[in-house]
């Protein structure tokens, strides 16, 4: 990138450049003329621009066979070769030229996905945390995951470009944790300063539950959808909501984060809400021991169905508030509970008697990765917006 | 308006047109040389403008000295005088040139306010409508209301260049109400449309809650906030919210339709809150006996106090709903339950005890006008975008 925000740059030769390397990301491999014609530049400008493109890295000239081939035509380059006695050149977008990196940090376990400059993703990888770990540790254990990970795909850490973080909280513009109650030693930590010292590349942290929203709108349940509410549903359950298609984070960067919900109704603990006896479970968090007790419902274990309905009271409640004040498209369901066989049948009913105009209601798409996913999209939307700027 | 939108008008001497006009609206009086100034156009353009903005009815020519008075300088033109040896011409915009219309259909009365092309209130007049009335017999209501209000402003109907409307339920961008259980035969009538009769300009309709924040956000409680909740307390509550200074209406314009949000509690039904027995009152929406009920609370009576709490209660968790899905800047509270002493203190100790980033609380500052005030705030974008608009 800093070949196109360098000082010595024009402002119009970085408009021409921004506007061929769009044109190549998203026509696949074109030759010189097709450029000519998708951009509405001249053709010497064109190619000036790319052979800067190429100096920097970003566009690489092709062999026309091979680009024949990729594009189905099986005639390398013929028409061409019959216009100007001379084989036209072709480009590509170099997508392989950085990476993107997202990251979730959650309470019981972090994950990395590394993906290419389309977004495509080209690795993952997770290891779980145990929840009583401080803040130090979790860092460093969320420093391992991101090692492996590049070590796996044999990725060097100075190709990526951006990375995005999800965390559980409320999380400020600059990446400082405001509130986070959910990880020990979490709340005022200056997450985005800390990871930056492992890079060389902006570190862009939010909301887990308003990535998992990004995620699911970028790959996920909620394709093509402008307004949508995703529920990461758990035992303090969150939610991210996008409205015109994008992030309403809200004025203090605290909306969806719904946890307080319960205490209106004055209901049991959300820590009692799956405890068979009713009482609170001796682990709050230990979501192995919810995992089971779902498991168990499923089974027709009466006392797991109990705890079960009284979960599912809470999760529609929660939703219904959310789809109340919001008026989404959709609703997309996600987190552990997800898992839970047929969450989403009684959601949808509850939800047309509640709602005036009750919104589509849809399982998570991309499961326990939408967060990682949506993180991936946090640090693409971040690189795309210097890779095409025009301004300084 | 007809002249500035006229296919006779190029588009450059539109842009010029809307240009010296959004001068003068803000600037008060002003001599050609400061419109130049302010415009950037040249002096025979600003000319050419300002002859046909005189034609149109816009703009008028006022005396020097009257201009200085109203400045404040005390010295008529006496730069121009000395520089040109004529005396400047002054101009100001003619904001009495048209009037806006903003109507408050309710359960129990009509209410409507007219103002001038900078928004100014010129008048307003309100009438009792009982709430069993029938939706004709009620719009004919409306119509009278209108018309005494023209009549004693001694304002012709023609002069109306907007006209917005505020009513309870979910309405959609043609002003169909598709929802409006709390007026009879309301949900699937053509307000819109119905009203365009009695009127040569545009009629448009939106949810009253929604216009409450508009108003609000305009000239009452929530100026300068970008991020605002409007509560309209009341047996059946609804909200409305800017998100970004912006309406937010929701996906299918119900956003902020919370009347439903009691029945996830398993509380007592609306009607059953404010009845000091705890039994259904006679009529439910008789909002007479709550403000006797309110009154005797403020008296101290111990039974009405009771139910005050109940009522507080509701309103609490329901602020709490939109508060949390949201996480505006601040949460106005109006509607009849505005008069219900000490129930911002409360409101605001409550959040502060659930939400994560609690928001700023205040009473309604505009009261039973806020709806009828944002309609006119409706009316005058509307005018405005016309006014302004450089697009055919």
């Amino acid at each position: 990138m800093a070949q196109l925000t360098g000082g010595d740059s024009s402002l119009l030769r970085r408009i021409n450049s921004a506007v061929t390397l769009r044109a190549l990301r998203e026509g696949q491999v074109l030759t010189l003329t097709q450029l000519v014609g998708e951009t509405g530049l001249s053709r010497p400008t064109v190619e000036g621009v790319i052979e800067g493109l190429i100096e920097s890295g970003l566009v690489v000239e092709v062999d026309p066979a091979a680009a024949a081939v990729a594009a189905g035509t099986g005639k390398p380059g013929t028409e061409s070769v019959r216009q100007r006695g001379r084989p036209a050149r072709h480009f590509r977008f170099r997508a392989e030229a950085g990476h993107l990196l997202g990251v979730e940090i959650g309470t019981h376990g972090a994950r990395a996905i590394i993906s290419d400059l389309r977004g495509r993703t080209l690795g993952a990888y997770g290891r779980p945390i145990d929840e009583t770990t401080e803040a130090d540790e979790r860092l460093a254990l969320v420093r391992g995951t991101v090692a492996e990970l590049l070590r796996r795909g044999a990725i060097s850490r100075d190709t990526i470009w951006a990375v995005g973080v999800g965390t559980p909280g409320v999380v400020d513009s600059e990446g400082v944790v405001q509130l986070g109650t959910a990880l020990p030693g979490w709340t005022g930590l200056d997450l985005a300063n800390r990871l930056r010292r492992s890079f060389r590349c902006p570190v862009l942290v939010e909301n887990d539950a308003n990535l998992a929203a990004i995620g699911e709108h970028w790959k996920g349940a909620a394709v093509g959808r402008s307004d949508v509410v995703f529920v990461l549903a758990g035992l303090s359950p969150g939610a991210g909501s996008l409205i015109g298609g994008r992030l309403h984070r809200g004025f203090g960067g605290a909306a969806g984060e719904i946890g307080s919900l319960h205490v209106l109704g004055q209901e049991a603990e959300p820590s009692q809400l799956l405890s068979p006896s009713g009482k609170r479970l001796h682990d709050p968090l230990d979501e192995a021991a919810v995992a089971r007790v779902l498991r168990l419902a499923q089974e027709g274990d009466h006392t797991a169905m109990d705890v079960r309905d009284r979960f599912l009271a809470r999760l529609v409640r929660d939703v219904a508030a959310l789809v109340l004040a919001i008026d989404p498209q959709i609703v997309v369901v996600g987190g552990w509970a997800s898992g839970l066989a047929g969450v989403v049948e009684p959601l949808r009913e509850q939800l047309s008697r509640l709602c005036l105009r009750p919104p589509e209601v849809q399982l998570s798409a991309l499961g326990d990765a939408a967060i990682a996913i949506g993180a991936v999209k946090l640090a693409l939307d971040h690189a795309e917006t210097q890779l095409f700027s025009v301004e300084q």
